[in-house]
C-alpha cells in the first residue's frame, strides 16, 4: 500500500511517516520545509534539534529502516501537485501540510490569509488534484477538535442527527471555531464533505485534540530522528509547554482561570490513529469524521499535574495565571465522542506520570537551547485597543 | 449616514447604490470592475447594454440624484483597503464584492481558487481592515440562501436550538453548500461570526435567495442607468433567464426534472432589505442572520409560468429537461423561515404576471445582442470521467 504524506517533515507528519513506513507501508513524504521557515521568521525553534530531511532519511535507511521517499512540494503549487499523484500513484493520502498555529493565525492580516491561502487553498488544490489524477485514493485529513469550539451540548463525530419542527436529519455538527487558524480547518471539512458527494472522492477527517509528546517507537531511535517539541508561545501547546517550563523554572502559565477544557492524545496515539484510518479507507462518496483523542483534561488539571510530577523530580515550579490572550470560555461543558477509533482498535495511551518524567527530562536534556523571551503570549485575540493594553500589561 | 457599497457595480450593487442614494444615504461605491473583466474572460455579456461606471453616475448626477462617490478598489488588495476606511469611515459597510456564480467556481480548479481568494480572502481583508480602521461600522454581508443546501428540516435564520442527549444550545444552523462558490459564503460567515464574538464587531448577514428582475424605480429611469440582465450558462439564474429563453425561442432550460425548490425574490426587494438592515444595525458583538427571500418555487414550476405568461404574449415556448450539470436533489423538503426582514417592515413584492411580461419584453427589446451559445450548461459538477461523457452529450 502506497501513502503519500503531505507535511511529512513536520511534528506530527514525521512521526507518522516513520511509524507507517514501520508498519510495512511505502510512503513519500511531500514537504517544502514551510514550517522550518515560519520557524526561522518568528524567531523560534524546536526544544529539541531538527536534523534535516536528508539528513533524518539517510540515518533511518542506514538503520535498516524502510525506503521513504522525499520531494520537495509547496501544496498551494497546483501543477506540481498533480504531477506528484499522476507519478505516485498513492492509494491513501496523508494530509498534514498546513499551518497549525492557532496564535500565528491571529498575529495580523498578513499571518491570517497566508493561513487560508497555505491551509484552504492548498486543501482546494489537492481535492481538485485527486479529482483529475487520483480519484480512487483515500484522503485522511488532518482536522482538529477546535473546529467544534465549545457548544453546550455533547460533540459527536462530525455529525448529528437532529429532529425539529416535527422532522429528521442527520447533519454536519455546527462548529464555532476559535481562530483563523481553526476557521481554515472548518473552511476544508466544508470543501472535502462537498467533493465527496459531488465527485465521489472518499475521505477520513481526522478531528484531532491537542497532542502531546516527543518521542514514538521510531523518533526515539536515534539523535538524527527526534522530533520537534515546541515550547513557544505560538506553536508550544498546553502540555509540552507546560513541561517544559517546569524543566527550566520558568512558572506555568496558565491561561486565565485554566477551566478550559481540551481533548488530548499522545503522539504515539496520533500515528496509530492514522494508520487505522488508512487500513481502514472511507468508501467512495463517503465523508466520515473521526474524534482523535483519547482523553479530556483543563488546562489548570494539566498545569498541576505538571506541577506535581516536576514537584517530585525535586524541581521547583509555580503555576502562573496569566490574562488569557485568547477569546473564549472559560468555563464550559465539555463532553466528546471518539468511539469511530475505538472501534477499529484504537487502544488508547492514557497519560501518566512516566509520560510526563520523560517530558521534563527531555527538556532538561535540551535546557541550554531555551529562548525565555518566546515563552510568555505576545498575540492576542481581543479588539485592537484592549490588545494593545492587555499585551503591554 | 454614510455608506460603503463594495461591489456596486454589479447587479444587486449597482440597484442598491442608487436605492441608498435616493432614501437620503451617503453612498460611497468600491468596485473594481471585476465582473465586466469575468464577462469579457468568459466570452459573455448583460443582455442589456451597461454603461461605464462613469457615464452611469454622471447621468445620475445629471437627473438630479443625490451625490455618489466611486472609489476603484480591489478588496484582496489590503493596504487601499484599509486606507478607503479611513478616508470614508462609513457607518455601514455593505459586502457585495465577491464572485458569485456558482458554475464559475466549478469550471476548474483555478476558477474555484480565485473565487475563494476574491470572496474569502477579500472577507478576511475587509474584517482585518475594519478592525483597525472601522471597529464600530455595521457590516452588512451579502451571503446566499444556498449556504444550507437542502436539509430534511426547516431552515432557521443562521442559528438552531437544539437539544442533544438532555442538554439544549442554540448553535450555528448546520450548512452543506453545494459549490465551490457557495462554500465561500459559507467561509464567510463563520469568519464574520467569529469577529463578531473575538473583536465585538457587528454584522448582518443576508442569506439571501435567487434574485430575478431587471429594474428598480431608480435604474428604470435612463438608459444609462439600466441594470444588468444575464442569461448565460454561467450568470443567468432560473428565472431571469427562463425569460430570455422564451424572448428569443429558445426552449426554457429546465436542469433535470425541476423538482429543486428554491428561494426567490425581486432585485427591488434586494434593495430594500439592505436598507432595512442599514437601517436598523446589529449591536456590537452581535452576528445576525437574516434571510433575504420573499417566495419558495421549484424550477420547474417557474418554467411553467414563464412558458404559460409568454404563450399569452404569442410567443412559440417549449420547455426542455436537461441532464443536471449540477450534483443537487431534485425532489426534497424546503420550507425555510424569513421572520427577520419582515418583522423590519419588509413588504414583500410577489412574482406576478406583470414582472414575468415586462421582464420577457425586456428580453425582447435586447434581443439582438442574445449568444445562443452561452446558454446551455456547459460547466459540471460531476467526477471527471462522468463530467466529459455528459457535457458532450
Amino acid at each position: 500500500m502506497k501513502v503519500l504524506i503531505i507535511g511529512g517533515d513536520g511534528y506530527c507528519g514525521w512521526a507518522t511517516a516513520l511509524h507507517l513506513a514501520e508498519a510495512g507501508l511505502d510512503v513519500v513524504i511531500a514537504d517544502n520545509f514551510a514550517r522550518r521557515t515560519w520557524d526561522r521568521q518568528l524567531g523560534v525553534s524546536s526544544l529539541t534539534p531538527i536534523f534535516s530531511m536528508e539528513e533524518r532519511l539517510s540515518h533511518w535507511h542506514a538503520l535498516g529502516g524502510r525506503r521513504i521517499d522525499f520531494v520537495n512540494l509547496d501544496v498551494t503549487e497546483y501543477e506540481p501537485l498533480c504531477a506528484l499523484l499522476a507519478n505516485v500513484a498513492p492509494h491513501a493520502i496523508v494530509h498534514f501540510g498546513q499551518q497549525r498555529s492557532a496564535p500565528y493565525s491571529m498575529i495580523d492580516r498578513d499571518h491570517a490569509v497566508r493561513t487560508l491561502i497555505n491551509n484552504t487553498a492548498g486543501n482546494l488544490n489537492l481535492l481538485w488534484a485527486m479529482r483529475e489524477y487520483a480519484p480512487d485514493a483515500h484522503l485522511v485529513k488532518l482536522g482538529t477538535m477546535g473546529e467544534y469550539g465549545t457548544p453546550n451540548i455533547d460533540i459527536e463525530e462530525g455529525f448529528i442527527e437532529i429532529t425539529h419542527k416535527g422532522r429528521t436529519d442527520k447533519l454536519p455538527f455546527p462548529k464555532q471555531p476559535g481562530s483563523f487558524y481553526h476557521l481554515t480547518k472548518v473552511h476544508d471539512s466544508d470543501q472535502i464533505y462537498f467533493v465527496c458527494r459531488a465527485w465521489g472522492l472518499r475521505a477520513t477527517d481526522l478531528h484531532q485534540g491537542v497532542v502531546y509528546g516527543v518521542h514514538t517507537g521510531q523518533t526515539a531511535q536515534a539523535t538524527q530522528l527526534i522530533n520537534r517539541f515546541d515550547y513557544d508561545h505560538v506553536y508550544g501547546t498546553a502540555l509540552n509547554r507546560f513541561c517544559v517550563q517546569a524543566a527550566i523554572g520558568h512558572s506555568l502559565t496558565v491561561y486565565g482561570s485554566g477551566g478550559q477544557r481540551r481533548s488530548f492524545l499522545n503522539i504515539r496515539d496520533t500515528v496509530r490513529c492514522v494508520e487505522l484510518a488508512v487500513r481502514h479507507p472511507a468508501q467512495p462518496e463517503e465523508y466520515r469524521v473521526f474524534n482523535q483523542f483519547t482523553e479530556i483534561f483543563s488546562v489548570a488539571q494539566l498545569a498541576h499535574q505538571v506541577a506535581r510530577v516536576a514537584s517530585d523530580m525535586g524541581l521547583d515550579v509555580r503555576i502562573e495565571h496569566q490574562e488569557n490572550p485568547r477569546t473564549e470560555k472559560e468555563q464550559h461543558h465539555y463532553h466528546t465522542v471518539n468511539a469511530n477509533l475505538q472501534n477499529l482498535g484504537l487502544e488508547p495511551t492514557l497519560l501518566n506520570d512516566g509520560t510526563l518524567r520523560e517530558l521534563i527530562e527531555t527538556a532538561i536534556a535540551h535546557g541550554d537551547r531555551v529562548d525565555r523571551n518566546v515563552i510568555r503570549p505576545a498575540i492576542s485575540w481581543k479588539p485592537r485597543a484592549k490588545a494593545a493594553s492587555s499585551l503591554s500589561a
